[in-house]
């Protein structure tokens, strides 16, 4: 069974294991305060060429959203983003546990707009409505696509305009950055945003994620919201030695790249065999449409998710890894190929048959 | 710099990293649906006599406190504990952020009283107080402290009498149970609580505590509460593979034995020099006394908690772990003794000059 | 300057005054606990033909639909209902607030669909998302409009069957019974759902409403809640008077009535002289459509609701109340006539010089 | 059976109810924007000697406690006040269900100290704890006690040294200020304080009270949360007309006075007979202590409240309100002399006949 369901499938990057040993033989205080922390900080600090951020290491995406977004918000204050958006539908209401509403807009190839937005920033405007303080976006978004540098400078200014926070879900930032049409570096980012968080369990961690604050208004006692969350670990350490690996290495843009690589030759393959998809081939997720037969045929072979179920077609979702090869892709695309040409021939007699 | 502070101060038993290395080969499912985790959670299951109940995999302790705890309230009943318990103290009102009032009753060497605790429950009888509903208790105490069978078995029915749940904060079980003065085995605790938890981090493991339901009541849709809190790892797995190494080779109770060991070995090493303590050495952690000037000595050589400070003398913590050795005790004993015997004669000859 | 804005735009009826004043030569238990209040029940109780109900009184709307909501709900459990129900818009995120999301379906006249209900409690269907568990619907719904005993029945259908709560919000109940074309009556109404409430305060009560609890399963501690809220008042008496008042002289259909009627005849009257409407008139809101010129002219004469702002036409909402007379609502129609035809003439010569 | 259970035992005081019949000729824009509501803060505004405050009215001082804290509050702040505070023991846990921990004092004469305060503050200083932001304190106390200038003056400073708020309950503030002892006027306290309310349903009103905020980072969207809490009434006039009468014609000091008055007459004569306190009276409220036995044949003749219940003796709380007269009073003292006289009769016989 090869795995083509998820980034986050096996245990970490063998490097990141190794350092973990290597680091095994000394103590640390407890809580993110220890030394090897604030050597990783000061590392992503360059990376992202601003020193007056804090960052704070988290265990998890889902936890890092919910304690930035609770943290900065009042209780009538709530987030605008769009209708996949992860916090919207995929973490079980944690934001609304938190007392927020999220306010939604369409979402268009995963992306929100401008005019959306500030349609619905200007209908909630007294006291008997929530008051949209936040702006949640990913990059990449949750169909593998990205925003460009002019597209996030536009929403930056519109949410300046506005008086609303803006903040990215990195979950797979490295990616994004990494894209072959990516035109935004992390230090771009850095200045158009209040916040964003680095992914790191999808990118070769163990566990673990960044968050960056870059406004000042929204630095003061963070720590109280993660302790409060739950999401302040006694070995904080943990995550300190692994984004100090993840950043000193470059191994961030690398599993990246890889990722990308990959994901665009089993596009390529797949296009070459005549498979369809509902988007382009951007980061490490794909979106081909199949047959309902041939995959329940696919499923013999590879694990990956159902995106969306149709009556005879549905579209799945291909996500590849930095653990995977050229090998196996290539693999890969022979296994569908003979899936899709049996099952031609197959009807084919049957139709033939009839006929006779 | 000798570590007297804490239990979570290295990244993890050497036996556990191994295991995660040979465990990186593979490919799992995400969120907990492994076959790892499912062989973790039978072995647990076998060691604590019950194949009923529902264990679940969290990454941290107060996290797993805050999702059980108001997985099972509702939003007016709260929590009893004692006024030292960590969830009042020490975990930035997490309870209370999830709706909760936290009622105390006082500590005596670390416990609660049945007869505090009955007077609490009947004082809040009308709706214009908060409900009682649960009692949380750990297991060792803050202090280090256990508890008896003959005290679990009467606050169990105390509990029951009263309608309320028992749950046990198992952050560091292990030396609990393998304490010399400990007569109540993980069976028998099984069947006197409601709920509780086998504390992994402070236990050997890089991170991870399992939430052990035995009350059939209590265990529906608890993953969703888990997701909701921001508890539910992507690598879920990662925790399946450390519990089933931990309690596959008795590293478990190893590990609480060694602790325990080390602490009794330092406890005595400490009372035969003259060190007075604030309570006995029961599991790893010890309270001793210590003149302020002295304190200041020790803070040259190791790192450890203030308990509780007073104006010339305080008390201090000292934790031991896995990673000491018996020589290593040796030696904290002989620097001690050093520093007392030299402060002592410091003054002494002080004394003595001015008498001259 | 006309009231059309509100049917809460006075203090009470006189009749409900009237009573407050004959009822204060007494003193009362407070909190609810009072006689009155016991005798107003049991009059409700005969009313809807089922003793087995709890009732409580509480101040408002948005305060009864909270508690009632976080009183059912566990913490990842959301309610479903139309994208225009006035938990969703009007509320200010206070079901978010109390942790929960409100998932929506399109509006159909006011209305929600089983289809739509089902597909979205579908979707729902595992713990990475919120659970369904409770639908709510307002009848009237916000554009007036009623659902008919066979729509309603369809939806107590499909919420047993869904395992779902089924909660009506009645702020304006009065009017929905006593519409000319409902088929529905508050016995069958409560037979169907699981519990809802009496609107008082836009039914001639100074405030105040009353929640009917059906469901067994539902009623337990619920004045805990009300408490906790904030929505359990010291002189709970002073509902008690109020809602004994509304049922034992059936002003509270005698009021809905009498709304209803004049809405009809002020409906009618705007037909008469060409006016278009976005919704038929049903009970005592209706939503004419004028010209922006128009609109400025009315508002020198009658407060309103704008409704949905257009470019050259806009749509504004009429509420007639038990305070209107007949002449009253001849007065209006001659009013908006005279803007009407005088605009028109306005026009006209400007039309006719220009062809000349 | 003689009410001295409450001072919301009755509708409202006459005036109060007068003038609502009185307003009921006129219709209101909702929600607390018409002009009565505006002409009763302008009064109240001039009372307090400070025009630049912001005023809202609540229905209750459960809401108003619960709106105003968590408003001021970040999800990890917590709220300091004395044990026996009534957001700590008589509100259902609404603090702690809005997110935020009750840190407690002990309790004084019904009052708090500043050394305690200090400590607990102290004390919170990491992102482990909650972190101090606001201190709650009564005026008068639970006890009726009342909080001198100098000592209010204190607290003050403290607050601003600590960077906490100070905020003052004050459900029964017109018996405080009516007080014989008391030597702050409504004027100084705003000066002191940065919020408080001004009770209105235990003075006179149908319901309301008036929150008062004076520190200007406190002010904005306030109306949000009350509307988000479900405190914010549609027919918000009401609030204002009672609490413009209120103020206009004195009644709140008068009714304080009366209260306060017709309490000192009934403690002295109960002192004349013998009776014992554990307080002294100030404002309304007097806690007279029993034998058992005494008790018993008062509930037959009146209806109070028990407040500490011993084995032999107890104390129960009466409460003077403007309901009642001075010959009430004298029947009162008549009454309970005649049961004191004769249980000792009762008692001398029987002890007597065993002498025989």
């Amino acid at each position: 069974m090869i795995n083509l369901r998820n980034d986050y499938s096996s245990v970490a990057h063998e490097k990141i294991l190794k350092a973990l040993i290597e680091y095994n033989n000394k103590t640390y205080i407890g809580y993110g305060m220890d030394e090897v922390t604030e050597e990783a900080k000061a590392i992503i600090k360059k990376e992202i060429g601003n020193k007056n951020v804090d960052i704070h290491f988290l265990p998890g995406g889902t936890v890092t959203n919910k304690v930035f977004i609770s943290h900065v918000l009042k209780p009538y204050e709530c987030v605008i983003c769009c209708d996949e958006g992860h916090i919207n539908v995929h973490e079980t209401g944690t934001i609304e546990q938190s007392g927020h509403k999220v306010l939604t807009v369409p979402t268009y190839d995963g992306k929100v707009s401008c005019d959306d937005i500030l349609k619905v920033f200007n209908v909630h405007n007294n006291e008997h409505m929530v008051k949209p303080k936040l702006l949640y976006i990913s990059n990449p978004t949750e169909l593998g696509t990205i925003y460009s540098k002019k597209e996030l400078i536009e929403i930056s200014e519109l949410c300046k305009k506005c008086g609303m926070y803006l903040y990215v879900d990195g979950a797979r930032l490295g990616t994004a950055l990494t894209a072959k049409t990516n035109d935004l570096n992390i230090k771009e980012l850095t200045k158009l945003v209040d916040a964003f968080y680095i992914g790191g369990t999808k990118n070769g961690l163990l566990l673990g994620e960044a968050l960056v604050i870059i406004n000042d208004e929204l630095k003061q006692d963070v720590r109280y919201s993660i302790k409060q969350s739950g999401g302040m670990y006694s070995k904080g350490f943990v995550n300190g030695i692994q984004f100090k690996v993840l950043f000193e290495e470059e191994l961030f843009y690398e599993i990246g790249k890889i990722q990308n690589k990959l994901a665009e030759k089993l596009y390529n393959g797949l296009l070459s065999i005549g498979v369809n998809f509902i988007s382009k081939q951007v980061t490490n997720q794909i979106f081909p449409v199949f047959d309902n037969k041939i995959i329940k045929e696919l499923e013999k072979h590879f694990s990956f998710e159902m995106w969306e179920v149709g009556q005879t077609k549905s579209t799945i979702r291909f996500i590849t890894t930095y653990k995977h090869t050229e090998e196996e892709i290539d693999n890969i695309v022979n296994i569908i190929n003979s899936k899709i040409t049996s099952l031609a021939a197959g009807s084919t007699p049957a139709i033939g048959s009839s006929n006779i």
